[in-house]
């Protein structure tokens, strides 16, 4: 597979805690230059990084990354951000609810926050790492059940990131044209590919483009 | 010190992002048997806690951990917590914002959740582990000219949580009668008392109850 199609697929992320403008510019400008399917940034920083990179698709995060907000502050956090200028929407589910057996909660949360995405991209983090095999099948059929876009793996801040394994349930248990995002931890072009041909048709890495760059 | 005093400091913490409704109910039953100041839960399980303990203190945590979420937002979610219960409001800030020099931003935040906690105690979180010594002073007295009540030193997610030392440079540099919280990491009675004579009046934590049962 050639890097640009790899690069294509990456949302360039870059939502540390502590990340100052300087460095949000950054990871905009290798956004832009590497025809990167969209830079992924914190809330904070989307009306700036609109007016700044005006071409540019934005990503942003949603009840991240606890996911233990309540639906209508995750409600209101996306229309904020895509009145501030968000293409993409990645939410975090409540996982405590989906341990709790509460299906109907977690469906009605991702339709709930689909419904203010409106036209624009949903997709629904839901921390693979903390499920058991069980849950994670049946989260993917909650989220293929849904209006959502994508199932996401993993927001980065938790006890893992995205698995071979993890991205072949998903595969193997999505319906409805669900397509799959693998995230956190991605750190090569050679990962990224075997993602890509496990049936993931994005990625969320901070580490593609860097080992691109370091290759010029 | 005696138990009782460090125990009625204690805002009694569970914020895992996978805690279910039972976990969350042991530390409500734990909060009320053993007399703390507060319990710290999740926005998520405001409600169902005011329903379930009616005359128990409920702190709850805004823009947490990341902070980095914005204004509108943080303002939203406060009015939506107290609203469902909540007593006592600990907020994030943006970290990115305070490096970035910008701190009007992190004060006009601050004013601005006060503003719509009311009555309500609110506590900054200002994420010590990520700031250099300047930044912990310079923050410290942000947060003294605010209208907030107390500075808290970490959410418990970051790279570390509380420090004797930040704690004192926290003592040595609030004024305006800015109370302080030390929250993350905090394990034991003794660990708890030391807090507290180096000025801290509140401390978050899920060990000290533990280890009060663990006596009995």
């Amino acid at each position: 597979m050639d890097k640009e199609k790899i690069l294509a697929a990456c949302d360039h992320t870059i939502l540390g805690v502590d990340a100052k403008w300087e460095d949000v510019k950054q990871v905009l400008d290798d956004g832009i230059k590497y025809n990167v399917a969209s830079v992924c940034i914190s809330p904070v920083w989307v009306e700036r990084a609109r007016a700044y990179a005006k071409d540019l698709k934005i990503t942003t995060v949603i009840g991240f990354p606890s996911g233990c907000t309540t639906t209508a502050s995750k409600v209101f956090e996306t229309k904020d951000a895509i009145e501030k200028g968000a293409d993409e929407i990645d939410m975090v589910i409540h996982v405590g609810a989906l341990k709790d057996g509460d299906d109907e909660y977690v469906l009605g949360e991702i339709n709930a926050i689909k419904e203010a995405c409106g036209d624009h991209i949903l997709k629904v983090i839901v921390e693979t790492c903390l499920l058991t095999e069980e849950e994670k099948v049946r989260v993917t059929k909650i989220v293929s059940k849904s209006n959502a876009d994508f199932i996401k793996t993993s927001t980065g801040f938790s006890t893992g990131g995205a698995t071979f394994e993890d991205v072949k349930i998903f595969a193997d248990n999505v319906s409805n044209g669900t397509l799959i995002k693998a995230a956190g931890g991605i750190s090569s072009l050679d990962d990224g590919e075997k993602f890509l041909e496990l049936g993931a048709s994005r990625l969320g890495t901070s580490r593609i483009v860097k080992a691109v760059k370091a290759m010029e």
